[in-house]
């Protein structure tokens, strides 16, 4: 009784925060009122068990795999905190100046997630302005494997994390061609040349030494 | 100097096949032409090795890593075999009728990689019709680790790409909105409502005792 109790309480908290994605949420709130309404606890608990779709992960917006143990993804809200847990994250870096939410850090803490924070003002064109000592000191870290699994973010997962992958790309020997195809994927209609510039001019040379992470995942 | 003939050869031939993506073409085009009219072969190599940009890689169209050991991509073109080899591939998935090229025969079989083709017809709507055995084979195929890791292609690794990785992640219990929304990422302004209802609609309850290969990268 009592675990049926707190995985409705649990299903109830993950509501609340759950605002954007209307499909499955409509499709949780009728269930909701089926248990709410209709039946003992332990009934409902039993029909969410059998009802398809349930304990569904909502991914943060914009979120990919980069390679192995890197991950990329917009800000990542409470409703995708249980998704994230799948990750087994170690650290996080983070590419905005402004200060991680309390809700956040509750949920780092709790996993023993490290954050590392570069900030990065997310300025519009034509004044975009992406440090380059900031990315590089990103880079540092987001290829130092103690450090994974890592998720890169910012807010929407498209300009400064886009600008990051773009420059690891550069270091894996991508081809320019390429490393704006992906670029561009993420950002879609908000594609910034000046982003594009940011990554062609990023001089890798001094961090070729660093062992880069690739793709090879050979068994 | 055997080496330094070997590499420029390589050079010649990555070349003949490479169409499409004229930005390093004409940058490689650049470089053979110093190598060929101005230096002696081994300094002409020399050359190279200092040119930066030497040795990209030149992933699919649409490449991407969908999870631990599982890629997506467009069709793969003799430019894409020295970024593949670095996945380490054991096998490919392939959803289109169409025989596999001989060149790319040449490079699996050299490379031991196996392929397992799905013959599903590019049928354009309103006549598209995914076929769901053809999906849930592959989907059998995709989930043993035993053939990891195996890229997944069609021609444009938009639409049937995006229908098996669609339902690949309703196994891992992905909302609708954020199987989605990569969907859409990869399909971009060819995105089909179509695929999107028949990953909707796609049964997994026949496959929920398979092992499902999960995002988590723990170390």
């Amino acid at each position: 009784m009592k675990v049926a109790e707190l995985q409705l309480q649990l299903h109830l908290q993950q509501h609340k925060h759950h605002r954007e994605r209307e499909e499955t949420q409509l499709c949780r709130k009728l269930r909701m009122g089926v248990a709410d309404l209709s039946l003992p606890i332990s009934s409902a608990v039993d029909v969410c068990d059998k009802v398809e779709g349930e304990d569904l992960f909502v991914p943060p917006l914009n979120f990919a795999m980069v390679d192995n143990g890197i991950f990329r993804s917009g800000f990542p809200e409470p409703a995708n905190f249980a998704f994230l847990q799948t990750l087994g994250l170690r650290s996080i870096i983070y590419l905005c100046p402004e200060p991680y939410p309390d809700t956040n850090m509750e949920f780092l803490k709790s996993n023993g997630i490290k954050l590392y924070q570069f900030g990065i003002e997310g300025h519009k064109e034509p004044f975009v302005n992406i440090p380059d000592d900031a990315i590089r000191e990103a880079l540092k870290i987001l290829l130092d494997v103690r450090n994974h699994p890592v998720l890169i973010h910012c807010k929407r997962g498209k300009h400064r994390t886009g600008c990051l992958v773009g420059c690891l790309r550069k270091l894996q020997k991508w081809c320019l061609s390429s490393v704006f195809d992906e670029y561009q994927r993420f950002a879609a209609a908000k594609a910034r040349v000046s982003d594009q510039r940011f990554v062609e001019l990023f001089d890798i040379s001094s961090l070729k030494h660093l062992p880069i992470p690739f793709s090879s995942s050979k068994r």
